[in-house]
């Protein structure tokens, strides 16, 4: 059997461990394979891109358990009821092929990719960083606003969103969470005397969230929206001037703030800097920018987390068929043995 | 919700509809698909190879409907009592990117080979085949069988397996089937008098399970067990005196029997003869060879063709949430909301 982790057993392993508790641990086991990220097999996502949106696969694979998640991105989904991105994932056994689990990954994409960037800014912001600029209160906000309060110990949150609802989602969400939420009156205004900027924004399409005049030295910023060819946050010119940092250089060249840089253009790997290969921040009136894309490595952690997390005996779905003779795959639909049956529509069988 | 099917599903699934039955109308779908082959985007498949095996990625797309298949291949399973081959799928919508199906593939890959062999045949081989060979007596036979009986006509399997087990299992679950089953001797005793001959077999290698003397004028070989590079059954003699079909060449030449050949050696797309664009058996004497190996759209047809024929009512998984505020997702983990518990594993969250 495949033990099976829906949307609600995700919610009630949340509940029971916390939201911070487990962001906190999701964050200890990606750092972990960052730190192994030689050992990982890795390849840019493959995506089917259509009018409306793209459906990615991620997979990778560190010589013992293969990950593969599946992710759409339909920035119009939200017109009929239904999310822009959502996500589910595979962890498989690399010596024999099986599938040992499939999981939800909408809720866990926002959980990873939270706990990434606060990891990430624990090695690049500026020690004692408290105060953390939201642009984009969409659904990734409040994950990220309790991931750098977890793990960077950011204590105030100046938001801001063009749609004033998305403000009172965050703002509601976040009621009773510890942070001090401030409600900013522009993007601009959001970024005054804060340490780090996140930058969250969907649409699919060149914008400038942040321009050179919100950049202060020192700050680090968490670009996290630009995130597809065609699709960016960031004006060029503060790309150019800050230290940039990303997970798979190949990857975020294509889908990252620095599509609009030359092939040449500087970065560092995360891994490095975490591995103690690489230097992060040098100093502390540097501008730092973790351009992140979000990585199958990640998607790979997160899955082994909650499997650790879990107990295999909670739920299974019949994934694998289970034979006496494993070379006998007919035996599984003999006529003569019992089964239960199931309900079919005539009309399809011609 | 996502509809889901199970192994179990899938056995009540075909107890039902008949085996036979369930082929035919597979093969009605896959033959469709194949019809408007130029609609399907089409990619090599994504494969993750370790010592043990390979899991691949096999995903396809109409624009309307987005398959994707997971498969592995882990020759040395059955010696701990698991399969070499499993698969599951998913059916997911194109125009929001929301996965609508996950089912089970290890058996439903069984019969879309199979099915795709016999339209393929049904096409290619002689009008009038009765007689099939049938070497290699593994997981995938007993399907073939009952696909050339259901979709071609043959009504006599001259089998032959290294295994003499094999072969036993092969006629134990044939035995009721109306086909006349013959034990041949040998590989060259099998195709003895056989309109068509299917090479079905499993060691990862270089094989010569056909050599140029055992193939008559006339004859349609259906080699299916060349499936990954590095592995053929076929003596490239046969290969050279043969007009070769393929489903996708780009994949076909990395991992049929055409690896042997040069680059240049000619093929014809199945696709094209189903669609009446090209010639496909032109005399009595030719030797055709349909190089199987398998793509992606017979999967997507697959799962189409399940997804028609059970209700979506059968059985569904919480794969994806359900929002009233498709921006708000973390109003699904606010700790102020019910939520059933789950076991935690106390040690893992540090």
């Amino acid at each position: 059997m495949t033990q099976f982790i829906g949307t609600n057993d995700i919610r009630g392993l949340l509940r029971q461990t916390g939201i911070e508790r487990f962001l906190v641990g999701l964050g200890h086991y990606i750092e972990a394979d960052f730190k192994r990220w030689a050992l990982f097999e890795k390849s840019a996502r493959l995506a089917s891109h259509s009018r409306d949106g793209v459906i990615e696969l991620m997979p990778t694979s560190d010589g013992s358990l293969y990950a593969m998640k599946f992710v759409n991105g339909h920035p119009k989904n939200t017109a009929e009821g239904k999310l822009t991105v959502t996500a589910f994932g595979v962890l498989a056994d690399v010596a024999t092929g099986y599938p040992l689990l499939i999981s939800e990954m909408t809720i866990l994409t926002a959980l990873r990719t939270a706990a990434t960037s606060a990891v990430a800014a624990r090695a690049l912001a500026r020690p004692g960083s408290r105060v953390m600029a939201m642009i984009g209160a969409g659904a990734q906000s409040e994950f990220q606003a309790l991931a750098f309060k977890a793990l960077l110990g950011i204590e105030t949150i100046r938001v801001f969103d063009v749609d004033e609802e998305a403000v009172e989602k965050f703002c509601a969400n976040l009621a009773g969470s510890g942070l001090t939420i401030v409600r900013a009156a522009s993007a601009a205004d959001a970024t005054l005397g804060a340490d780090v900027v996140t930058t969250a924004t969907a649409d699919k399409a060149r914008a400038v969230v942040l321009t050179p005049g919100m950049v202060a030295p020192g700050m680090h910023l968490n670009a996290i929206g630009g995130d597809c060819p065609g699709k960016t946050e960031l004006h060029r010119e503060v790309v150019a001037g800050a230290s940039v940092f990303v997970e798979y250089p190949e990857q975020t060249r294509i889908e990252g703030e620095i599509q609009q840089m030359p092939e040449t253009f500087a970065v560092t790997e995360l891994a490095d800097v975490l591995a103690g290969k690489a230097a992060g921040r040098t100093s502390a009136a540097e501008v730092t920018l973790f351009d992140s894309v979000g990585f199958a490595v990640e998607d790979f952690s997160a899955l082994r987390y909650v499997r650790d997390l879990t107990t295999a005996q909670q739920r299974e779905v019949d994934l694998v068929p289970e034979l006496d003779d494993p070379k006998d795959l007919f035996g599984l639909v003999r006529p003569d043995l019992p089964v239960a049956m199931v309900r079919v529509h005539e009309l399809a069988v011609s």
